[in-house]
């Protein structure tokens, strides 16, 4: 199905060229000199010299309060692997567009021509001063891990990686939702295939939520404890995971209840869904082309079938979480994301949807949902 | 007068929080799931696909063609000094409302927390791959030499460095006109205090315009070949300018034709324009304050008198170059600018104020002259 769309899109962002523009506030058009004189010199000189004596107003007089940078070096863009910060542009206006229309954020990218994690963490803190939060995009592991860590140590506003962050929360909130129907709880059998960020970031949430039953897997297999060469960041999993001490393929990984997916297509095979416990659960969030094709999943009779895209039902996908939670972070002015504000935006997502409305094929609202943004900041709230 | 604005500006900026928006473009609103699946995922991936293919082809299906960033670390704000990066945000999104509004360009405001030139470069470099042109800003002397020399050779994207480039093009723009009036010509004796950015950039354009009877003053008096310790710009100076070989102080600095002040208030004496020939010109470009007030200048009866302020007559001031300089920049695709393309840009200027409308009192068009962008775009068009 996502072929449909790649020409109607090229065609739609060849006539766009470009899908931001940069606009006045109300009240903030230049009509004339006397407009000119206040919004620019010489009335200007006043607010730079009140923010010069005191750097916190920097958040009542300017942008900041209200400014993301969307940052990714385009080193792993959707599915498509490592195409250059150019070509991750498209992605990041898109995710600015989500962020001003369901948010009202001003969200800029910033696509960035760095190869090093220190070239991009210098770069990210050249730029602090102008934004309120940064959101990270689309960046290969395990650089990205040691980029987070470093920016959320070094930086004055709060790091949100959304593959990481974003991803688990969405998955999170689908999960609370899915378990809810199949009457599953947080002792259930867990899969994550991937160990990417998106994995990574899921492992880390699901345990904090107290889910403590999960096993992941990457190309080679299980990982578990004294795997040899583990990189460092797939030693933080296999302490948090594998209580089986599990240390087949995914292939000989049976009776699981729920499996995620975060890698590519192929990589979720047909006898380890038709081995799981029913109800099943299968979330498989590659993108732009998912690991399983929704004619695929009805006929492997999945009880509920999540994935990342637009044109099918039950998206867990980020755009569901990070325009909210950006929103809260901005409000909230947080320094540092917490495990707790997580799941407080999980829950948001997954109590958006009213229960009348929930179903085996609506298992989370849709992104057009008008409350979400606030249900969530709302939570969250309560979470700092 | 400016204090007549503090106030009103100050109370303008708290109640905008922010000049800026980020705005879909016509045609970008995401109103359903089907624009969300062509603007976003899955669509997205097929734009980014065909710009990994092809680099070039960011400029059509990205904002890069238009977006500009303007950097700054805020060293050298207006004439408020080394103030900050938070403490110069006003400035610069100002300056994106200016070239929004008067040339349709979308211009970000990047202020940056880097203390030297080769961080200052190295974040400049990072964040290249997003705009089409880099607007330089308000950064102190001599780093920002180092800096625009380096980013003009290591960039693809052509580099404007606005109190250089486009201080001298509006300057030369206003003696143009000013010279018509007072019939004076490139052989004018010509005095300019401040050796600052402003003072290099006027001093290197007007000699490449032909006038070459100029002497520039700094704190230590007039700059000369030989004088001691002189900085390595300062040295390029000296042996552009002074052909009296004058090693006095400005007060000393008798007979001149026009002087130009891009220094602070208290830098120009009044012993030195009532040596002048008349009919005079002087420009005191400090802002917000200039170095004469429109009282002082009447006083002494100077024939023709300019200043960047907004709230005179005769504004010369940046406003009128850089929308149009940087539309042509964007769309002519420069990648370096040349001392022919500045000219061009002045002479566009001159031009767009008609004769009939000449006078003492307004010598340059002012800032909302609808001709003026697309003046200065055809005339720099002739001199790529």
């Amino acid at each position: 199905m996502a072929s449909n769309y790649n020409e109607k899109s090229l065609e739609l962002h060849k006539k766009l060229k470009g899908k931001l523009s940069i606009a006045p506030k109300d009240g903030g058009t230049i009509k004339n000199i006397d407009d000119l004189s206040l919004l620019y010199t010489p009335g200007v000189a006043e607010p730079c010299r009140q923010i010069a004596k005191d750097k916190k107003l920097v958040y009542d007089l300017t942008i900041k309060h209200n400014a993301v940078a969307i940052v990714s070096d385009g080193s792993r863009v959707l599915g498509l692997g490592n195409i250059g910060p150019e070509a991750a542009l498209p992605v990041m206006e898109g995710k600015a567009l989500i962020m001003q229309q369901f948010a009202g954020i001003d969200a800029f990218p910033i696509c960035m021509n760095t190869k090093t994690a220190e070239e991009f963490v210098n770069a990210v803190k050249a730029i602090e001063p102008t934004f309120g939060a940064i959101n990270l995009e689309d960046v290969e592991t395990p650089k990205i891990f040691e980029i987070e860590k470093r920016l959320t140590e070094e930086l004055n506003i709060p790091v949100f990686h959304d593959d990481q962050h974003g991803t688990a929360i969405v998955v999170l909130a689908g999960l609370i939702n899915a378990m809810k129907l199949t009457k599953k709880g947080k002792d259930s059998k867990i899969g994550i295939i991937g160990a990417g960020a998106a994995g990574y970031g899921i492992v880390r949430l699901l345990y904090a939520y107290g889910m403590k039953n999960i096993t992941v897997f990457d190309s080679l297999g299980a990982i578990y404890s004294g795997r040899s060469n583990l990189e460092e960041y797939k030693n933080a999993i296999a302490e948090l995971t594998n209580p089986d001490k599990f240390t087949g393929k995914i292939n000989e990984f049976k009776n699981a209840d729920i499996i995620i997916s975060a890698s590519s297509p192929g990589a979720l095979p047909v006898e380890t869904i038709k081995s799981m416990n029913k109800p099943n659960i299968v979330f498989t969030l590659a993108n732009p082309v998912s690991e399983l094709s929704l004619e695929q999943a009805r006929e492997l009779k999945i009880d509920i079938f999540g994935t990342g895209r637009s044109d099918y039902p039950n998206q867990v996908n980020n755009s569901l979480c990070f325009p909210g939670f950006l929103r809260a972070l901005l409000d909230l002015r947080v320094k540092r994301i917490t495990d707790k504000m997580k799941i407080a935006a999980a829950e948001a997502i997954a109590a958006s949807l009213p229960e009348s409305k929930l179903s085996k094929e609506k298992i989370v609202p849709d992104a057009f949902e008008p409350s979400l943004a606030g249900n969530i900041k709302s939570r969250v709230a309560k979470a700092v």
